[in-house]
Formats: C-alpha cells, sequence, structure tokens
C-alpha cells in the first residue's frame, strides 16, 4: 500500500497541458486519433509548418465540417444503440471522424490563424460548409446506417483519389483516413444488408431511410470553380460519382433493393446554406464554448 | 478504378454479424475495447465459458453498471466540451470504460441466462446497482472532471486490488481496466491542477464541484454482507479507503486546496435507489430498446 501511495503523492504535475497530453498516453490504443496537422505538415514540409493558401484552406474546411458534423450526430448514439457492442462501433467510428476533422480544420485555419477549436466552436451557422447528408438528423437507426452506408462509400473514394494530392498535408491526412473510412463503409454495409434482408419491418424501415437519404448524395459530385483551381491539390467531386454509384447499386443488389430515382435535392451547404436540423446541432456542440469564450474561465 | 470496383462489388456479404465484427476489424486501433468476457472466462477456464455464481454476478454487476453509466454520461460531453482535443480524450474515456461494462455485465448475466444487453437495456431503475457518484449529472466541465477524479482515483485502487481476484474472469478484467483507469486518473489529475490552479473564476468552479461532488465518495467504500460472502474473490470496499484518500489528499494539496469536510451523502445506489438524475439518464439509454423489443424490428 505504501508504495503505491509514495510513488502517487510524488508528484502530480507534469510539463504538458492534459489536452495535448490525452491523444498521446502510453501504450494508448486510441492514440493515432489525435493525429495532428501540425505534426504532419511539419514532417512533410522539412520541420517547417505549413500554412493552408485560401483555396486549400476552403477545400479543408468542407472536409473538416463534414467530418466533425458526422461525428457529433453520430455520439448522439452513445449508450442508445440497439447493442452495447454497437455502442462502441458508433463511438469509435465517431472517433475516427473527430481525428479526420481536427487536423483538416487546423490546416484550414492555418490561412488566417485561427486554431481548430476557433473554427469548431467560433462559426456561425453560415460560416461551416459541411454538405447536408453529413448534418441530417439521426432519425431511428436505420436512418444513421443509411446516412453512414451513402457518407462512408463517398468517403472512401475520395480520400483514395486525395492521397495523391500534390499538398503533403491533404495526402497525409488521407492515408491515416482511408483505412479507417473501409472500415467504416464496411460497417454500414453489413448493417445494410441486416437490415435490408432482416424482418419486414427492418426492411420497410431500411427502404423509408434510402429515400429520405438518397437526394443528398448528389450534392458530393458538384464540381465548383474553386476546384478548377485546386487543380492535383483536390479530388474532382464529379469524379468520383460512377464509382460510388457502382458500390452502392451493388450492396444493394445483393438485397434486392432498387436504386433510388429520386430527384436529387438543391441542398446548398458547400454555400453555407443548411439544414434545418443544423442550427440545433451546431447550438448544442457550441453551448459550452459560448458561454465562456476561450474556455478560460 | 475498375479494380477497386471489381473489388468492392464482389460481395458484400460475410458470415460474422456487423456487430460482432465492429470491435474486431483488422489494424483496429480500438480493438482491445471489445474485451469479451466471453473469451475471457474461456481462456481461465480452459476452453469452458464460466458461470457466474449469484454472489459473483451481483459484484460484477456493480462494477459493471458504475462503468457503463459513467460512460454514458460522459458521452453527453462529446463534440461540445471546451477544445476539440478534449472531446477525443473523454470520448475515449468513454470507450474505455464501455469495455470493462460489457464483460462485467456479460458475466453478471451469465449467472440466469442473460446477455449483457438485457442487463444494460432490459432492467428497470430499480435494479441498477452503480453508485451514486457515477450517475451524478455532468454539471459544467468542472463537475465533470471532479467526478472523474473522485471516480478514477476509486477504480484505479480497486483494479490494482482485484487483479488478484481469485475469479480468473474478474482478475482479467480488471487487469486489462487497471492500465486504463490509470489513465484516466491521470487526465483527471491534469485537469484538476489545471481548473484549481488556473484563473480565479475556474478555481471558483472547481471548488463548488468539489463540494458537489465529495458526499458521494463514500458510498464507494461501504463494505456490506456480499463482500464478506466472496472472501478473496472481491475487493473489501472499506480496504481502500485510506489509499484513495491519500491520493486525493495529494492530488489536491499541490494547489492548496483544502480536503472537503462535508457530510457523506447516504446515497443508496447499491440498494437499488438512485439520484434524481439517473432516470432520465436511463430512459435516454433505453429508449431505442424499449421502443424495438429484441431490436430484431
Amino acid at each position: 500500500m505504501s508504495t503505491a501511495t509514495d510513488r502517487d503523492s510524488r508528484s502530480f504535475r507534469r510539463a504538458q497541458r492534459p489536452g495535448v497530453d490525452a491523444g498521446h498516453h502510453v501504450d494508448d490504443p486510441h492514440g493515432d486519433v489525435s493525429l495532428d496537422a501540425r505534426e504532419l505538415s511539419a514532417e512533410f514540409a522539412g520541420g517547417q509548418e505549413r500554412a493552408a493558401g485560401p483555396d486549400v484552406a476552403a477545400y479543408a474546411m468542407r472536409l473538416g465540417d463534414d467530418a466533425l458534423v458526422l461525428a457529433q450526430n453520430l455520439c448522439g448514439w452513445v449508450a442508445r444503440a440497439p447493442e452495447l457492442e454497437e455502442d462502441v462501433a458508433l463511438a469509435n467510428i465517431a472517433l475516427d471522424l473527430l481525428g479526420h476533422a481536427r487536423p483538416l480544420l487546423r490546416y484550414a485555419g492555418s490561412h488566417d490563424g485561427r486554431s481548430e477549436d476557433d473554427l469548431a466552436y467560433g462559426r456561425d451557422e453560415h460560416e461551416f460548409r459541411c454538405a447536408w447528408l453529413f448534418e441530417l438528423p439521426s432519425g431511428d437507426f436505420a436512418h444513421t446506417i443509411v446516412r453512414q452506408l451513402l457518407a462512408s462509400a463517398h468517403l472512401l473514394e475520395l480520400y483514395r483519389e486525395l492521397t495523391a494530392s500534390t499538398d503533403p498535408v491533404l495526402a497525409a491526412v488521407a492515408a491515416k483516413a482511408e483505412k479507417e473510412v473501409d472500415y467504416h463503409r464496411d460497417h454500414a454495409v453489413q448493417w445494410t444488408l441486416r437490415l435490408a434482408g432482416g424482418t419486414d419491418e427492418s426492411r420497410r424501415r431500411f427502404l423509408v431511410a434510402l429515400d429520405d437519404t438518397w437526394p443528398f448524395l448528389d450534392e458530393l459530385f458538384r464540381d465548383e470553380p474553386l476546384h478548377d483551381r485546386l487543380g492535383d491539390v483536390a479530388v474532382r467531386p464529379s469524379t468520383l460519382r460512377g464509382r460510388v454509384d457502382d458500390v452502392l447499386a451493388a450492396v444493394l443488389a445483393e438485397e434486392d433493393v432498387p436504386v433510388p430515382t429520386i430527384p436529387a435535392s438543391s441542398a446548398g451547404g458547400r454555400r453555407g446554406i443548411h439544414h434545418p436540423a443544423f442550427g440545433p446541432l451546431l447550438a448544442e456542440m457550441q453551448v459550452l464554448a459560448r458561454r465562456h469564450p476561450g474556455a478560460t474561465w
């Protein structure tokens, strides 16, 4: 007893801030979620931190906002999924997505001196650039799974391509994210088969969710002048459409689910116009930071 | 392009359920959170799954409920902590706790044929055995950190002792949990120093939180006839008090915070009488399972 107490009481103070240390403890099974754009950019820029140009920052902000908002949406499920095993799975996916959002937002903020926290907690709704698919309310479990299926099918193709980006920070984030999103897609596919091929009720709910969600896929494939200007730094959204459509069609075909023919939504998340569910989600996310600006108390 | 599509569309079906597979994917950075009492007990019982006796089941249920409820409380913070880095840290801690709750609840349920999900989603409030400390509302960030400090200081000493349990399943769960709770305590200590030694406002909030939380520490150290009957299978709660008190006193002393002298609450979580915040927390956790019994749809 005395040994433990002696060791414990020697000193609890350390040099690092808890936040900084939190993701890096020794034998940390989740250590890699705290991938850090600063480290990455330093690594790829010869030890010098790399600042994003305005277009790269805008691009990184979109990707980071998509991941951040989907992560927060998924966290709403923790400890209320249909199974404890599934709680763990959804929480892990949310953590992976936070791990993508953070370096992307930090890189986006390097353009004008804002931190990842400034971007996450300090922006108003119209300043976010997430697509509507990621903002959709979680609905029932079927809606969450369909959102995961469409999102991860898209993100996997996107990050695969982005590993070849001429921007070293984006390429490094993509290389890490690709492996994780591959698992996210697999997870969503297995649940899709289980729901679509399960009971009459699970299939009915799956089909409703598919119809509700499908219109928001199109927004992900729209090219804009930003992509023209970025060239080989970014992935042209329209180039991903064929592969994503093929994958989704193949998954749905396994359970004889026809690909929806519902018209696309004119969703404008990339222009700062958001789904009605986004305001409340953002308010919940920012409540603490807004109440205590700077979080310094 | 065609290679990826061909590979993707070959077949998405696999033998395993997504839930079962979710925690075990290859190169899974979080794989160990899905530690499984069935595997553990099989490993320690020569391949035969071990069923808990009634007293062991009651003991495992207490520990499992503590971890489950604290995990759900912590998840309320995800994507609304003061920093994104901290979101990741709290979510990781919650995942660790779910990883302790699951094998403990599964082991508890082995006594009478209930699954971990039966226990998590199918019990009424009075059937839960968590202590009040774990049920306390998250409050502001200072309350969450004080709850973490007291909980993890206790859990670390508990699991350290429990590694010597004569029950192989409890000993194995404790061995895994000890390493993780060691990090949780470190995390809470660092935030304690940061808050107590920060601004006037952060110290004021910390002291309020400490006073609000301290009365619920005592419940963790109360011996009962159950512990007499369990002998070397369990840890006698009263034997932990000295070490936990020493650790907490040492941490508080670093910032010249006096140890509170507030009387202990007569909290009765171990007897099924719960904090007023527990009912709503449980309702949120069980809403889906209750609406769709068996989660089969």
